[in-house]
């Protein structure tokens, strides 16, 4: 391919194949936005989703919901969102923070929040220890509750705030 | 604007108006890799070109070229490979490390490299506390020299390498 030919093929989308990662527990904005992030810069997103399993080992906390309904409100979202129009997605299950980035070699991009950038730059160490190439990382901010602290799935559970950062 | 209209409108390119900054001395291929990140990206890209006055504030090296010819090499880079055909970009000069992504309003994502994500992240925090939108963070990573060590202008300034990241 000529660099002309190069050029016009990089007029879509940035990358090919992206990826992240979470419980995505109490699907709120912040989960939303990371997502959306993700099939803006994605042609194909691929969606690790923690198991049970890892969420007992890593979390102990009772209070989140199952694998099942945890991806069930996650592709109800894709779709009512219409996320499904613009990126090809597949939903796999993890059973560690690693999921398939330290070995994918189609992988390009990993789209992660402010508060997992060290967990993808370690990927990265370990990607370029086994000869793969690293990641660009996407770092997408925190998104805040009405009090200024960020939204996230342990203060929904607890109650201080709903899934849109508001007062419950 | 709808829903549809939304998802219409994110299939291509994922921002509007890009940043990317840096001194560009003897462009080289980390810099062209972070440049094309941002290209492929961005509707538009703002680069900032750090002054000769700031140079010799921060880097106190007098084998930098000066401004006009750290401006040339960069935009004869991008014509040649084409890049202005992706995007439209501005080049600014800057005086200091923030350049004009403290106050963009319009701005929605900076390019940085490994290297310089965690002042990508204090441009936020600044920007957060001014009450302007915290930008997400493209993170290139490093590109390596012949000999695993990541290629940087200082070095290529050494002699220790060429452009390319190969012996000079």
């Amino acid at each position: 391919m000529g660099k002309k030919g190069q050029v016009e093929d990089m007029k879509g989308k940035p990358f090919t194949i992206v990826a992240v990662g979470g419980t995505f527990d109490k699907l709120h904005r912040g989960h939303k936005e990371l997502l959306r992030t993700a099939f803006k810069v994605g042609r194909k997103v691929v969606i690790g989703l923690t198991s049970d399993e890892m969420v007992a080992r890593s979390k102990g906390d009772s209070k989140i919901d199952p694998l099942p309904k945890r991806r069930e409100d996650l592709e109800r979202w894709i779709k009512e969102e219409g996320m499904d129009e613009l990126a090809e997605y597949d939903v796999v299950v993890i059973n560690d923070v690693y999921g398939t980035a330290i070995h994918d070699e189609e992988l390009e991009a990993l789209i992660v929040s402010e508060e997992t950038y060290e967990r993808a730059a370690m990927i990265n160490k370990i990607r370029v220890s086994k000869g793969l190439k690293p990641l660009v990382i996407v770092v997408v901010p925190l998104v805040l509750a009405y009090d200024g602290r960020p939204i996230s799935s342990t203060r929904i559970r607890r109650g201080e705030i709903d899934a849109e950062g508001r007062p419950p």
